[in-house]
């Protein structure tokens, strides 16, 4: 294990400073679908307030890791997709997504465990 | 993108909610390397303070990431080492790690451009 002051520890701490905002982690996985709408988005992350939303889309934006695109319309119609950078980005999704469903299972299978010591005790 | 209450948004959010927590990420990330006792993990942390290290440990302990095991000695010694689980959890450090490193060299590359363009300019 590197110092924080090496690079390896460096680029985790980047990545995890990122994903420690809330539902960050969330709208880039949504974006991964391909480009979407703002009210798309808001739909697919229903437990998420639009201001929240839209200051998360603001900041991946300074990080280029989306872009908005504004299609003059009539009616206007503003589109956000992932840059290459933040496209990259899945692979820590599918990492996350991975980890987390066996922990999901271990917590699962140590409950069961658990009613059936209960069951017989 | 599946809806927050699907499993796959679930599992998502699980993985974020535990890298969430400040130093989580970089804690795991030093157990990688084998087990370690305190007192080396707060070396290789050191900007991490030893009241925010025993805590994250505890955490760790609670989620079933890692075990504590205690040799009374004389002197006692503490070690801390991942389970299975905790070490399943290299695959998420491996994958920040690699984005991460990504993220640093675009941004690098963007101020080189920069700073040439304001040179020339």
């Amino acid at each position: 294990m590197p110092k924080p002051s090496d690079p390896l520890c460096a680029s985790i701490q980047t990545a995890l400073d990122l994903l420690g905002r809330p539902w960050t982690g969330l709208v880039l996985a949504a974006l991964q679908r391909g480009p979407s709408r703002f009210s798309e988005l808001s739909a697919l992350l229903p437990d998420m307030g639009d201001k929240v939303l839209s200051a998360r889309l603001k900041e991946l934006e300074a990080k280029r890791l989306l872009v908005r695109s504004v299609d003059p319309g009539p009616p206007v119609r503003v589109t956000y997709r992932l840059t290459p950078l933040g496209a990259r980005f899945r692979g820590v999704t599918d990492a996350l997504e991975g980890w987390g469903r066996q922990f999901l299972a271990s917590e699962r299978s140590l409950k069961r465990a658990s009613s059936r010591r209960r069951g017989t005790g």
